[in-house]
């Protein structure tokens, strides 16, 4: 039997405001950030686990005591038992009664848990040898739906449901995990779109994306609508008719406006308007989509947890599901979301960027496409060219696709060098 | 001009779990605990204010640490200028960019920025010399619509509703403030019905809250069904047909399950069936409400921001709003839910009970009464009787009524020797 001895953590931070990298009409100067954790083991193999919530700077320091909260759960626990029953695991940390009062299942306390089951599953990885989606991707559907926490989803989803949806995916699993090898997974980027950037930037960028094979693109919009016109249209100059071009408000509207405001793009053929407002409000989404309608509304990387996407699907009021790997309770939910969607019917386009977030998401992505809706049409991960030179395995982005990885583990670890140089001081 | 000096603050705890006060069926053993601020200022005046996030124990720690990340906002700011503007004081703490990712608007940081808030109001109303409510209902409705970030109301609520609103209750002001002051507030009783209570203590505690002149008590449920059906009967046969009994469940319950169980318990006469599922499921509330009527629904302790219960009132999911005094970004945002309870006419009964909330939020039902909704029906304020003595300013509820308090503040200061001797040493 071997323990869990530590829950190490790591206030990780990136200057990347100094670039205007990230910058949105929310979020005008954002430093990366990831409150980082590492589990080690007292077992022979020396194999840690690595997870991180991803923020954008001021507050990474609560993240990271969060995280600590949760040492009390897992020093000393057998590491053999809680990998062998993730669902448990899972259970045990978001049911923990005093801890979950803190959200319920929302914010930085539900983040917490994520980053540690994040990286309980990095190390069971790292154990099998093999990536992560490719772990998922060989469990029985009986196994993934044990992973699954139903509660608050049985009027969407019952077990039984999943199952199903599971099982009528598994004839094609080897087929479609040989294309992955072969083909990877398609990808957009979000690189040319900032708002920070000029306009020249911005056409260089264009026609750099397009060269580089990406056939979508995103801009940053809702600052002001006379600039949001002129970069479409440098954009859509630059990109071509055939290139699809996304926009993304980052929650800068009312649902009035948003409707109002997108009516007046909507001559550049839109592919999607991703967080037009806020993302707790169901019913504000479900009118912007009518309303915009048949532009689809993209959202889900600020959602907070499974009831809230299950809402969503469940009203119309997304059309384009943007799974984030460290904004929910890691894998355990997302796995519950990818069937959510997969029942609804709806394309699970995951957020990435920041940082790491494309080498974690990348695997839920895959696991997606072998095992649940067996599917890539309308599909397609985020990509943005930033800070992957930290991890141990950077994503492999070319020709507009991922390419699939094949080193064990989650995807989640950075390099021990730029830990060092990265981390700051938390708290006094 | 004075400058705020610094936000000290305490891990404040209280072994409640000892004796299963609180127990309900999600909590079965909360250990009552405050994440507490003061904020000082170098003013003459020496007057300090005063605010708490409550919780039930296990991170109590992290909400600490997410009031301290606030210290950087205020520290050696103008708080002369931080108080003659406090929507724009909300402003600033609740779009901070980088501090809003960690939610947004919700959780952990939230709360933090409530705790805040209230202890800014807290010091506002003893430099005014008044009760907080008092502060508030003297307010001109212009004044008060400022104290609002309309943000993602507009489709249900907008500025000019809003102060029409206040404008229709300003006539009668006076007269309701006379009445607070003569009459109090209508009080309801959840200290007989904590699910580890026995039957015996149930019995003499309903017995005793009729005779304290109660005409409300609260059960929880949602443990066993035939315990609750056992329970309610003791209840019911001991304080007989004319006192009302609601029923909390603490969010047991998928949504059929919930309509499911009500209905077993429909012949004991509901007063209103309280937190039957997730606290984030609109749909599901609206669902649960429809199906059980006419037995309203409450709920809104647990609900994160202004945008859940916009939604709630929007499809009718809830009959009865449960304000929180800490739940939310405090004052302010709950300003805003009672111009949003009182455009769509449900009734607001606060919660209240754990470490505080009785102290805190009698001022906003107050402040309803005088400056809102003017209306008490419907109408009543949580109490339970659990650690008023450790507050400067505890409740004086009597004869089943909640008698205005009148000395200046937001009733949030804890008495010095209970910070003492309650303070645990927050992380290394």
């Amino acid at each position: 039997m071997s323990r869990i001895t530590a829950l190490e953590t790591a206030d990780v931070r990136f200057p990347t405001s100094l670039m205007l990298d990230g910058s949105d009409a929310m979020n005008p100067d954002p430093d990366y950030s990831a409150a980082y954790v590492e589990i080690h083991t007292d077992a022979t193999d020396g194999l840690v686990g690595h997870g991180f919530v991803f923020t954008i700077g001021r507050g990474n320091d609560v993240q990271v005591a969060a995280i600590e909260a949760l040492a009390n759960h897992l020093v000393g626990r057998d590491v053999d038992a809680l990998l062998a029953d993730m669902g448990g695991t899972w259970r045990e940390l978001v049911h923990d009664s005093q801890l979950r009062w803190l959200g319920p299942e929302k914010g930085v306390m539900h983040m917490a848990i994520g980053a540690v089951v994040n990286a309980l599953w990095d190390l069971l990885a790292k154990r099998e040898g093999k990536p992560l989606w490719q772990v998922l991707a060989a469990m029985t559907p009986e196994q993934l739906v044990d992973l699954i926490d139903f509660r608050y989803l049985t009027d969407a989803l019952t077990p039984d449901e999943a199952l199903q949806i599971l099982r009528a995916a598994e004839p094609g699993r080897a087929e479609r995990e040989a294309q992955l090898l072969r083909d990877g997974y398609p990808a957009y980027t979000t690189t040319p779109g900032w708002l920070g950037y000029d306009d020249e930037k911005l056409a260089r960028l264009c026609h750099e994306a397009v060269e580089e094979g990406f056939s979508q693109i995103k801009l940053k919009v809702g600052g002001d609508l006379a600039d949001d016109v002129r970069r479409l249209g440098i954009a859509r100059a630059a990109v071509g008719p055939d290139i699809r071009i996304a926009v993304d408000a980052n929650q800068r509207w009312d649902v009035d406006a948003a409707v109002a405001w997108i009516k007046e793009l909507a001559s550049f053929d839109l592919a999607w308007v991703e967080e037009p407002t806020s993302p707790d409000d169901v019913l504000g989404h479900a009118a912007i989509a009518s309303g915009i309608a048949p532009i689809p509304v993209a959202t889900g990387e600020h959602m907070a947890n499974r009831v809230m996407f299950k809402q969503f699907l469940q009203i119309d009021a997304l059309q384009v599901l943007q799974l984030d790997a460290t904004r929910v309770a890691g894998v355990n939910e997302n796995v519950a979301i990818l069937l959510l969607a997969a029942k609804f019917g709806v394309p699970v386009c995951p957020h990435a960027g920041g940082v790491g977030l494309c080498e974690a998401v990348q695997h839920l992505a895959m696991f997606d496409f072998v095992a649940v809706s067996g599917s890539l049409d309308d599909r397609m991960i985020e990509f943005v060219d930033h800070l992957h030179e930290h991890f141990v395995t950077p994503v492999d982005v070319r020709d507009g696709r991922y390419h699939a990885p094949t080193a064990p583990g989650a995807g989640t670890e950075m390099r021990s060098g730029s830990l060092a140089a990265h981390s700051v001081e938390t708290r006094g």
